[in-house]
């Protein structure tokens, strides 16, 4: 079968490997529907996961089963489902825990593209199907499901790691997909006010149709001040981070109230160390809760953030900014999310086989 | 001063009474919006609280200042304020236990109408305005403001009790202005399909414009039948009992999946016990919690609710259907709440002094 | 294989079958200790669970593992586990949020002596090893391993599903087996006046010594106010319900603080209806939460509970007031766990094979 | 009136000063015992809090009222009282949002030795005392109740901050005082293992005393090894941070477990940034959670904490290691607080008028 790989460092391209083989609990799809992901730009040509060869890429993917193993009760061959990128293994300790991201170690749920081969080939496989599949629902747009692998499902947890309560003063720094995903989660958590922090107009745009009442761009100063200002020197109840480096968190805890809390959502991805700023965190005292986690996933959870976009309350069309057909345009896709242009949120294949 | 109070079950009128007095933390204000409510019926037509001569009524307002305590620091006479129908006192070994609404004992947060005049009078008196009272947004119709006073905090208050999270579906049970503040209020904690319980046609049409996927007609079939219908036999994540009495609480209990939780915010004012029927409760085993609350205020949440209103999240327009000029028309709108026409939902005085 | 089963509703006898088949996830374990449990009586002599004919009885246990399948990655034969009274299906909807205990359906990770063969037997097979297993720590007992089974998740559960607090105030209804470790579990939770309600003697001595402060017998009248009493009127801050029926929830909620939650762990075999008082619930506006559910399980839970074992938190050996050596004294057990002499609390068997 | 106090940076001695004034809700209290604290050593000699000159020293004291203002209602000169060292104002928009003791900007409710004289003096000042004292429990040691005015609650916040549960194993780094109530708080909390760091030996003694399963002395190599090692290098559940400085955290992240929390107790007292490892944070995603608070406070709080030691549960006076009697031992107590030989954990000085 045909993949699109990382060769090495800096470089992709195209290969062929055998067709993955189906466990019993299993399930091998094909892509009806597949989007990159800046992770994947990342993963090439930032080489963030280290040196790999004939990777395949890709974790956002809405696919159509083709084999399932023994055990496997929910789903058959024929079936159209919305894949996570996460794929837990459900009975390990750490998903007992209430961490089935972590499963057999810190980010061990992270399998596709970096611990095995990624969706962006002609037959992917997955993990315990019962477990990590959802049925695509009838009625949804396969381009629009595959925005409920990666974007939803972590910008809604921003506002879960946040812990986003009626009539918070949130803001959310960086309005990227990831980012505007977090808006849009942080309003129907029951925030009020919510500053995006960003200068691309086009995400500038979007995110206040998400509800972001305001919006902050970080090259007409400070943000901090900017945000004090807003808010009559008050600072904000809560902050996601799904943007910026080790050292936003120093302008996260410099804008938040004591008592709030800051919800990471942002793969941070060279650095040292993350810099919490003595003072403003209150001596240590101040009750400012930092906490960042890999989004969740599993059938569950897939099928309840799909039901929010079955009932309207959530629209992912506005992400997807660029879409094309057939399996042959996914380069160019990839290669879209690279450059960036200003235009840009998200680029999504649809594919007929 | 002149107030409209209950003379005895079943009569009110309007009566002369002293001002009250200005302790050092309290505020005496004039009322600028005023909202009766069902309470205020029960009180009166249906002894609720029992019998009581020449009690003020009214729990619903938006006042100005005319008169502060020493101690008072954040307001002063001619201060627009929002007043909840809720003052607890914030130094209370209940207000600390995180319960401000049971201070000095179970409900003993609800003073007005209730252990001291209401608010339905010339003046009427606020203990704790620091901790009671809140500034009236610039901007904010009074009118709508009186939403703020019991409706919204209590309707919201149903989607905390049942502890709503990202894609729940949720039955409403009652769908007058509190169920229909609950139906507001799952939308902004997450929920997804919505199931609104009530028959009266304008409250139908309301609930959906507010959120609800679905409603239900009680007397089209018993109320479970109809919720495990409309989810394939599996029920609901969590229910909000806006209504109804102590039976209810037999269809919350068969309708809710296991793990799942009930909030109720309404008054049960009859009957000896509310009845959980102990096979759907799992034998007693079936993680389906049940809890109830009265509303939770203060100056905080006011606050944070007025900045939901605000920010467009929730428009509470739609609640207010007869709209009245003049303190005169107090007793009007009272009987029109007793009466309930077809299409109302609220009625709501604006008074010019 | 021979076991002990259930021949009918009032019936048990020793009885043959095949040794069950081990699929690619399970273990089948032989016993090395075994512990009969007041469920066992009612599902006997109460019927409890209805008619069942030739279903072995059982569900506490520690084995020596014969064999596992394919797919079990911790365990292999020769192990000695841990084997906890229900075995969920991990990757199931109902694990995923958070419950379970309900997989498949409400209760529905409850298998042992109920959809299926019990560990009262020869062998015994446990479903998903990996997720339901846990090894016996070097040098625990495993007489006092089978209170891990069902005893101390169960008991423990009841301070969870209370919340109990630093410095709560804590009614325990029951101090049987389950109830004792309720007692233990509020102790470690962190508890301080505790009582516990009962009135065996020997049961009183042993609660107490397990960290009740005061014992309450029902037999010397009302226990509401009894525990009013003891807590100058003003009742205590949560209830844990190991013991009585559908109308103990009357005195737990009369007995609770608005704000206070009541924990249920105990089976509620008989009732059509659980009674909550609706003035004592504060017109169901009392915050008054009440919660009910099947023990947690699952490795995870197991390693942890024994954890305490392990470092001395927590000392089981006083429930064994019964032991016997080998498989044959099962019957002897069971029917001593049935009559209840006044000095037991839990009969456990050791078997060498 | 006489009290001991800080002239300048490096500098005490003693003091006249004019008895403060009481206002309507507040209280004027003796000491009939205080007890030095390192905070104390810290604001003196290290300059913590910045210059100050004149301001009465202590936190930490037992009192008997001599005034209270009008409106207090539960207390009356007479009355022997426990004073904690944080005094919030509980109607203030920070206690609402459940964080009494950042009322009026973060770190607000620490006003003794710090906005306001201390307790270190003939006569001092309580604001709010129906919300800030608890009456000393008959048959409480004086001496031992110091201990909650700052030792106890601080600890044991460690825990709550940290989410213990049941069968956590955590470790404690720091036992001197603090630390050892924060060993003593976790095992209330159902911590399994503890491993407690520091190497005083005295200290080491009692941490083992109050549950610290083992102790970790970081003089004999990186304490992040000695955990890993320890722990079959799983790392721990739970950190409790009570000393150290900014790169503490470095340690507490990398010995923690993915999905684990570190909860801060300890007064950060130089340093620019708190350090996170972000290779050990997870890449940010790890869902380590990182918080530090000041203790809540109140007469709740100190009532429910009080009875865990009328109860038994917890036993102070391991503490105590250097008793005093008089008022002027005080500046003897407090030097030895500064000097800290081998054998003192906590110097305690009792008065008679």
């Amino acid at each position: 079968m045909k993949g699109l790989a990382m060769l090495g460092i800096g470089k992709i391209g195209w290969i062929e490997k055998e067709k993955p083989k189906c466990g019993p609990m299993d399930a091998i799809a094909r892509p009806i529907a597949l989007a990159p992901c800046t992770s994947d730009v990342h993963t090439v040509w930032e080489g963030a996961l280290g040196e790999r060869s004939n990777l395949i890429l890709g974790h956002e993917a809405v696919g159509e089963i083709v084999e399932v193993g023994d055990m496997v009760k929910t789903f058959k061959p024929g079936d159209k489902v919305m894949v996570p990128a996460i794929t837990p293994d459900w009975n390990s300790l750490e998903a007992q825990s209430g961490y089935p991201m972590h499963s057999g170690g810190m980010l061990g749920g992270w399998k596709f593209s970096n611990i095995k081969d990624g969706v962006f080939s002609e037959f992917f496989h997955v993990n315990d199907a019962d477990g990590n599949l959802a049925l695509l629902p009838e009625g949804m747009d396969p381009a629009e499901a595959t925005m409920l692998s990666d974007m939803v499902p972590t910008g809604f947890h921003g506002s879960e790691l946040a812990q986003v309560q009626f009539g918070d003063t949130v803001c959310v720094i960086g309005i990227g997909p990831v980012g505007l995903m977090a808006v849009a989660g942080a309003v129907l958590r029951g925030a009020s006010y919510i500053y995006g922090v960003g200068s691309r107009p086009d995400c500038v745009k979007i995110a206040k149709e998400y509800g972001a009442t305001d919006t902050i761009n970080y090259k007409k100063g400070p943000i901090v001040d900017q945000v004090l200002e807003k808010t009559n020197g008050k600072g904000v109840d809560k902050v996601i981070v799904a943007g910026g480096d080790c050292d936003t968190f120093i302008d996260a805890v410099k804008m938040l109230k004591p008592g709030g809390s800051i919800g990471n959502i942002n793969y941070l991805g060279s650095g040292d160390y993350v810099k919490i700023p003595r003072l403003d965190w209150g001596v240590g005292m101040g009750h400012k809760s930092i906490c960042g986690g890999l989004m969740p996933a599993g059938r569950y959870r897939t099928e309840r953030l799909a039901s929010l976009m079955m009932t309207g309350r959530l629209d992912v069309s506005k992400l997807l900014t660029h879409r094309f057909e057939g399996f042959d345009k996914l380069e160019e896709a990839l290669l879209l999310m690279k450059n960036k242009p200003a235009d840009l949120i998200k680029p999504v294949i649809t594919i007929k086989w």
